[in-house]
């Protein structure tokens, strides 16, 4: 089954509300500025796995399913998600995204900017109509750690002594932080207890860790057609992931140098790329990394069976499953 | 007396407040992250004339001072205010900002991105620690405005064909409507009657207009060492401002084309630049742009008046005055 498939089958209980969700979102992103407004549309036009949206519906209706709360919150989360992707890309000097161009790509950095702060601001007044302080807090919280998450990143590339622990804390800052936001916003919402709202915090975090060590594994071993992307890319980026690490942990020296230059170089070519990507698929790095993926997915499941069985802890037992078995 | 002096003087009766708020900025902006601190402390080294720290306050003494509401506010506003500041020297291109380098020249514009994000981030956390849900829509909206005023600014660079009403309005979403949001959102925490808020409101839109024109005229009539950035600036960005358009607009279709093919070149040179300075001076626009800033400070002041005398009211008459009469 395709991962589009799986997803719709596994979503297919709130699939109306999610189109209310797509819907509130392309309302709520527009602005009166044409130009601005062009530069929503196209940035829209490139959807995601809606993975973020699904995470705070799905936790809320864990609990107590009260739409009309969870609707802004998971607008805020997804419109948070893209106005960082937009500025990602400024950072990254990427030119594509999904196959299609990306938003300074085609509108320049300046505008790219602006939308992003745009997106910011439209999500501090969604998140204002959830009318609750504790998740005026967590959205203000997020995003500074994902900023620092993006800090963390720039400062961490071309580097290839550091540690598995600080890859870790890295993507917890940069990509966990958010999805374990969606799923302690949705408790939060669906009026859980402490304990709920801390087990569905740390069911976030540790699906976020999978979910992020297996982009980075799909790096590697994903075709550009199934990722939409050039497999290396990360690589291209002076990215250094866990497979990489993982490669060089256990290798000899005069392997690391030549990677080292490689990475080392401004703009290092394709075939050079190719050789690193490889190299690192001929080792046990990709079946390392995707037993670390599984520890923390396992941990995320045993975090869930917690709650009494429902359809909805089945739902997200199976989003587990799915971060960790897809393919793009 | 100096401008310095002048609002030691106006804002002695807030002088601890502002203090307290000062430092809580520069906590509240602290990362853990060595490198987002090192730049947001550079950024706070330039300080401004925390015009909008002693609005929020002064408009929430107008009416009952509730400083522990009034303290995360006024440093949420002055945070915002920072990062568009931030932002927009990325987008201009600046290397200067009052005599320092600006966060991009010193940092690279990848830093000077995240750190606009991080303080946008921060500042939601101060807003919501108002705890009033007028405060969260009034904060996002103003944003989602200073945003679309800068892409309105983008968008009509270089353009000497704009009339005198589209100037207005771009100012008024780039400038007046943070000014504005300060005044309002004092009177919302004072605990003001919507008739106030609603005077309030008026009187930080006109007074913010007022202030953005008073700012484009020194930048004809400011010299470096009391504006801190080179006169001509705005030109040297392609910003076509009010004296500009007043000067056009009883010329000579000769001389509207002789400015225009300096406007329109990439980089003009210093002695163009100073040319158009010297004409526009040398025209009744210098005149004219301060009659109008004089026309919308005086209704600032008439909305002032309805309320009844107080110290604060008297300082928020001077502050009008002082945002016409400053040299800088």
């Amino acid at each position: 089954m395709s991962d589009t498939a799986t997803l719709s089958r596994l979503f297919s209980t709130i699939d109306q509300d999610l189109e209310v969700v797509d819907h509130t979102f392309q309302e709520r992103a527009t602005s009166g500025l044409e130009l601005l407004n062009s530069a929503a549309t196209h940035a829209l036009n490139s959807p995601g796995k809606r993975l973020r949206t699904a995470l705070t519906l799905l936790s809320g209706k864990l609990i107590n399913y009260r739409f009309e709360k969870l609707l802004p919150l998971s607008v805020a989360f997804e419109m948070v998600h893209l106005a960082t992707l937009v500025h990602d890309d400024i950072i990254d000097n990427a030119s594509t995204r999904r196959g299609l161009p990306t938003v300074n790509a085609r509108y320049g950095n300046n505008v790219a900017i602006l939308l992003g702060d745009y997106l910011f601001a439209k999500t501090a007044g969604l998140i204002a109509e959830v009318e609750d302080f504790r998740i005026d807090r967590l959205f203000s919280e997020t995003v500074a750690t994902v900023c620092e998450g993006t800090i963390f990143e720039l400062l961490s590339s071309h580097r290839m002594d550091l540690s598995i622990d600080h890859y870790l804390e890295r993507i917890n800052y940069k990509t966990a932080c958010l999805i374990s936001a969606c799923c302690k916003g949705g408790a939060i919402v669906g009026g859980g207890t402490d304990a709920q709202i801390a087990l569905m915090t740390q069911y976030g975090v540790n699906l976020g860790i999978a979910f992020q060590i297996v982009d980075d594994i799909l790096d590697y071993t994903g075709s550009p057609t199934t990722i939409g992307k050039p497999t290396g890319n990360d690589l291209r980026q002076g990215l250094v992931t866990l497979p990489l690490l993982y490669a060089l942990r256990n290798e000899q020296n005069g392997r690391v140098e030549r990677v080292e230059r490689i990475m080392n170089q401004k703009k290092p070519s394709d075939a050079e790329i190719d050789t690193v990507v490889r190299w690192v698929n001929a080792t046990n790095a990709i079946s390392e990394s995707l037993e670390l993926a599984r520890h923390y997915a396992a941990r995320a499941t045993a975090l869930l069976s917690e709650f009494p069985a429902s359809p909805e802890r089945a739902v997200l037992m199976e989003v587990v499953d799915f971060v960790v078995e897809r393919s793009r």
